[in-house]
């Protein structure tokens, strides 16, 4: 069977085609509030003034219109639709730079596309590091033949928080010496958390006092109400900035009748139902779990915690209830929250990951790969910046998009070479790295249509000292089958053979682990100029993406909209190609 | 004699063509940085590392070329060139929103002008409260025929500092009730001060402890180092945000020979010289003073103070030191610093303001005026808003410039109606607004070329309470003759006659005092789009501006260069315009 044939089988097999497709059409004002997240004041991004911003709840097959106005002051803003894969509107992406020149100012920008997938997806700001500044919100895509049984349904995004503001952050990146923005503050769930209060305080949970809040307060936390003997869909996603997280319920133990969460979905993709008490979750990625409910009696309120993983936490847990009707609604919780696992209990994380399969119905991959991509990721230090880079070259997003200099072959425009594809033969991974240095590139790599590419994503160990972070890798325009995880250096022409080619997962967003790698596979079958990154918003910030460009010759001759193109040299060159 | 003639002679006599005109080219990023501008860290923006921006040196009619690149993470970025008229290049006057589009980050835009005028001057941030982040520095023109005789020359750049950054600022002034900044925490000359520590800590001046630094720390006072029996010019500039303030020295007294400071310049235009012990100067005005060193035996150091006027200060006085040659370096000074006067004595400052006349040799404004324009100035709540307003209008800046709008007719926008131009008949500028409500507006003031304008600006009571604010109003594009100051409401037919029109001086930037009102007068004579607004940053952040536009038929025949309007409709226009 040829490769365009199976990505034609896997196009039809996820994209809805309904003849009643609607239209949600939704204007927004982007804009600075004054918010207590985490019940201490901070400056968030607000969407017509709410924060996180307003869940978009579409059924596959809509069109999505919205109309983005930013009134932030001086600053541009985008907004990326994670998840969407924007088939036939490359330019509707959200990623500055690459797809579109931010909207200035005063300005409005109208986003307009098709949600060809159900699924549980996320929105956030991709320009700067306005995501740390919370801009991100909730996007729903109902499918209209829905498998999954269900009597009611949550939505949980969790984020991460940090007192020093998201300006600040990005100037102690930047600096020479990088100064490291420390853990988050909180976690937040819905956008609330508690900070140097607990929810928890009469278990003495860190010591800290007892919240006091009314439920209108921007950091009561968002409650769970059930009912008893339902099923209920949690669709959880995280667009933290920095934490990887794990999410619990109070499981079965000898003193409580707990809670199970049978995952059912990944990333928009159902995948085979396995069932724990708790899940990992690293940014950018979403699950849907099924949580359903007993009879407990008398009725009471569970613990859901939210905790840290793979990185040493400096931050308290985040706490909601699940509120069985009929619960009394003042008294305190019978026993503790549950306590989210080891931050660096790896072997833990990787089981999680490993017991995710696609669900039964969807085509396995392509058989064989096209093109091997093996993309090293080093932490370096450049004229003494601290930089993330691939292969030895940190990321410099241009002002121009991608998308314009390429529809309209702007000659004026030299990129760099991209930073290569070879495995780095000679580079010992478990050892800081003897040359540091890095260079700062804008080369994107370019993909014929049709190919099927397999990427390699290998993990090194960090600067200085021991240690190796993780790093959630995320894909724009696409989903990829994860082939399969490994430890140390990916040994070539070896490792291959260990690779899932019978139900592998398809997902947007992957984990690569320390000192291992992580191989996934996907099929160039969408026209555009696709992000792909390191979705921890600080190694975004510090170079950490590649970019990858799909079929140059059908971008270049796209009806991109002028309003997309208004920056840089596109700009330049449309204005003036009206001068005569 | 007829107004255009009038208006011919005044341009002859401050315009300088020299045959020796010389280019003055420079690259600039613009970036933010971190620095301890009072001895506590602080986010600057800079130019080239440098905070304050480099020092302008030019020569008058030398061409100026700057390259400004925005280098800023996701913020746009304009300078203003304050005092420079801009006669043919409107479009180079730096006021976001109405002469052009902010720089996008990444992206370099230069500035191409000539400083066909002699004098001190400075340049500054004017988009969004990018002043109050320290987005400025001094601009020095000098004349090829100098007619002060002096030995050597210093410069002050006098500034406020908050700890608060300034997208903070923005947001609480914007904010629903509005939060006051409150009084700088620092006074700073040349980009230092000492928060929390006093240079003359010894003296037990507000408890303070000594300030410790080094040469090189970015806090250290700029010590003007001099030689006894020479003539030293203080070019002083003052950008501050908020304070009004005073500049004093050591004055001669029982105990101390001290100096005194000869007034000669101001705003670029020689004045009647006159001698004091200190100076007045509020946001937007700059003076040259002469200070004649004496032979102090021993050699010895001298204080000068800079403190706030006209606000209940909260701030503890700036200084820097005087040094003579041969005094010893490390030794303390011998008397406390001088104290700048009572905040309050409004009397001394009105009287300072009326002490000022046009030097000999400039002749007087025009006898008569073609049109007056009172605006009444009136601090206003709007839907709970705290605004700022002239005759009733809050100036809201469009997102597309004004001079883009005019030069291509564009007929989707529609401005508002300006402010009107009339006295307010009724209103009682003693209390409070009996209607406190106001207007957002664009609408701005049409003016034929050649006309002679009078505005009397009108100063009245605050929102609440008694209370009546200082308002240093700058006016681009033009110098204007300041006619005279009155108390209480303005007399139409009367205080007309009251009006200087022998040798009032000529200024960019003027003082309305409290409960007050101010005359001045322009001509017309400088086609292009001119902001005339309050130079106090929160105030103008509150829309306390109006904007001029002059010769609309010439500006609609202008080359305006394409990339002073790649923003908002008029990017659109020409972006369109080809595409066929």
């Amino acid at each position: 069977m040829s490769v365009v044939v199976w990505w034609l089988v896997t196009v039809v097999m996820v994209t809805v085609h309904s003849a009643s497709a609607g239209v949600v059409e939704l204007n927004w004002e982007v804009e600075y509030k004054l918010r207590w997240p985490d019940c201490k004041e901070g400056i968030v991004i607000a969407i017509n003034g709410e924060f996180p911003g307003p869940t978009i709840d579409a059924t596959a097959g809509d069109t999505v219109i919205i109309h983005v106005t930013n009134k932030l002051s001086t600053e541009g803003v985008v907004i990326h639709w994670h998840g969407i894969r924007q088939n036939g509107t490359p330019w509707a992406d959200g990623a500055a730079g690459v797809t579109q020149c931010p909207i200035n100012p005063g300005e409005t920008f109208t986003y307009n596309f098709i949600v060809d997938k159900a699924g549980t997806h996320f929105y956030h700001g991709h320009y700067g590091m306005q995501r740390s500044a919370g801009l991100y919100g909730m996007m729903i895509v109902r499918s209209p033949k829905e498998t999954l049984q269900y009597d009611g349904e949550f939505n949980l995004l969790l984020s991460d928080w940090w007192h020093q503001g998201s300006h600040a952050q990005e100037l102690y990146l930047s600096s020479r010496p990088m100064r490291w923005i420390g853990e988050p503050q909180s976690l937040l769930i819905n956008g609330r958390g508690q900070f140097n209060c607990s929810l928890a305080a009469y278990f003495n949970e860190g010591g800290l006092k007892e919240c006091k809040f009314k439920d209108n307060d921007d950091c009561a936390p968002t409650i769970l109400r059930v009912e008893p003997l339902k099923v209920y869909r949690l669709r959880i996603a995280s667009t933290t900035a920095l934490a990887s997280l794990n999410l619990a319920v109070e499981a079965d133990c000898a003193h409580v009748q707990g809670h199970q969460l049978e995952v059912v979905e990944a990333d928009g993709n159902y995948v085979a139902p396995f069932t724990v008490n708790d899940i990992d979750i690293y940014s950018g990625e979403t699950y849907s779990v099924l949580l359903r409910t007993h009879n407990p009696t008398p009725s009471r309120k569970y613990w859901i915690s939210v905790g840290v993983r793979g990185r040493k936490p400096n931050t308290t847990q985040a706490l909601t209830v699940l509120h069985y009707a009929d619960a009394p609604e003042y008294d305190h919780l019978p026993y503790p929250p549950p306590v989210t696992p080891r931050w660096d209990d790896y072997d833990r994380s990787k089981t999680f990951s490993k017991k995710i399969f696609a669900a039964k119905g969807y085509p396995p991959p392509p058989e064989k790969s096209d093109e091997q991509l093996f993309l090293l990721n080093t932490q370096n230090l450049m004229d003494k910046y601290t930089k993330w880079a691939i292969n030895n070259v940190s990321l410099s997003v241009p002002a121009t998009p991608y998308i314009g200099t390429i529809r309209y072959g702007l000659k004026t425009v030299n990129y760099q070479k991209p930073p290569g594809k070879k495995i780095v033969e000679d580079y010992d991974i478990t050892k800081p790295p003897v040359n540091p240095n890095t260079t700062k590139g804008n080369g994107i790599y370019n993909f014929q249509l049709g190919r099927v590419v397999d990427v390699i994503l290998q993990n090194s160990n960090v600067l200085n000292g021991r240690g190796s972070e993780i790093h959630p890798w995320h894909l724009h325009g696409h989903d990829f089958w994860v082939l399969g995880y490994g430890e140390g250096k990916f040994r070539l022409g070896v490792d291959e053979k260990t690779y899932n080619l019978n139900n592998p997962p398809l997902r947007n967003t992957v984990a690569l682990y320390p000192y291992g790698w992580t191989a996934l596979r996907f099929v160039t079958d969408n026209p555009g100029v696709w992000f792909f990154h390191c979705h921890i918003e600080p190694h975004l910030h510090m170079g950490m993406g590649v970019v990858f460009a799909e079929g140059v010759d059908q971008i270049a001759k796209m009806d991109i909209p002028n309003a997309v193109l208004g920056c840089g040299l596109t700009r330049e060159f449309l204005m003036n190609r009206g001068r005569h």
